[in-house]
């Protein structure tokens, strides 16, 4: 295990991607960064995905933001990512984890109303049962957003605040009850001209 | 857990979803479907992924071929896909198991030239210590692709054959190596306008 380096402190982060289906991808996307606050977070973009790392709070705040200006657009629009805590880990970004609980993009994001359909996994890899927990969770989304199961995911439907909020709380709730290393995966999807369709 | 099943079975299956930043993208995911023969898979599309399920052999076969045939329309494409072998499980699909090992897309694959950026996670979770599994398979790749560390995924630069290829061995060594539930995430990016970027 000489590969890994197990820190003591909680930083979060997610490696993520935003596709709008569209010749202006480039466009759609660059407008959308630039209309997002990120300087509470540690952010590094190559040419698969983007890195977000800092406080959950922030790095849930700066995602949801990101993909709502670019889904605004009105274009098909897909996010998907990798939201983790938790060992493995490594320092870069850490000089975030001291940032204050205020979220800079929160308040223009509750103004975008998008309907989205997401499916997500969530991968508690500290060992132990947290499978109560996680349902628990989505129970409590339910007062929100359509809960239904799929292959390998957790089917959302709903408003993408809504959805956010739901997915966030449940990240948090697995980093509070003590799980070493919590994985999640979201698909996201806005504005698709397919017919929408669950498995109930 | 009385919301699992566990199957005796190991059908293997994937959630994926194939993005062309294009305003042409229906057209585009329609002909690489077309041109790909999923007669050995079970298969469902809903508006936000695709669904396969079948022996990993043809779940790779079938998902390498879409992603391939998509990517030769020389647009941006991304794919994203998340591998799942073991429980929580269920028995659909599980009539094609019985399928041989022969590939139906694989030849034609082969012809099909296409340098890719690659990020993949593997989360074995089903207990036990698989890291020295991953890293001996990850070493073993080396002499095809190029592997480079990032946040939260390990990444590959190379041919897409040799890439799909290199990620199938380490699945199949996890399944055989006795994991009972694996999970591999993969985002794969092809004709990409943005620099080539990966942090060493």
């Amino acid at each position: 295990m000489s590969n890994f380096v197990c820190e003591s402190n909680r930083i979060a982060g997610v490696s993520f991607s935003v596709h709008p289906m569209s010749d202006r991808f480039v466009e759609i996307i660059t407008t959308a960064i630039e209309h997002v606050d990120t300087s509470k977070v540690w952010i590094n973009t190559d040419d698969v995905t983007t890195l977000v790392r800092g406080r959950i709070t922030h790095v849930f705040d700066v995602t949801k933001a990101i993909f709502l200006q670019a889904a605004k657009s009105g274009v098909h629009v897909v996010f998907n990512a990798t939201y983790s805590v938790g060992c493995p880990g490594d320092t870069a970004g850490d000089v975030y984890m001291a940032e204050d609980d205020s979220t800079l993009n929160n308040q223009e994001s509750t103004q975008i109303k998008q309907e989205v359909a997401t499916k997500f996994a969530l991968y508690p890899l500290g060992g132990g049962d947290y499978m109560n927990t996680i349902y628990s969770q989505i129970e409590a989304m339910k007062q929100y957003v359509h809960v239904s199961g799929t292959h390998y995911a957790t089917r959302l439907d709903g408003d993408a605040n809504d959805v956010f909020n739901g997915l966030e709380k449940v990240f948090i709730e697995l980093e509070e009850g003590g799980s070493t290393h919590t994985v999640m995966t979201i698909t996201m999807s806005a504005n698709s001209p397919s017919v929408k369709g669950g498995n109930e």
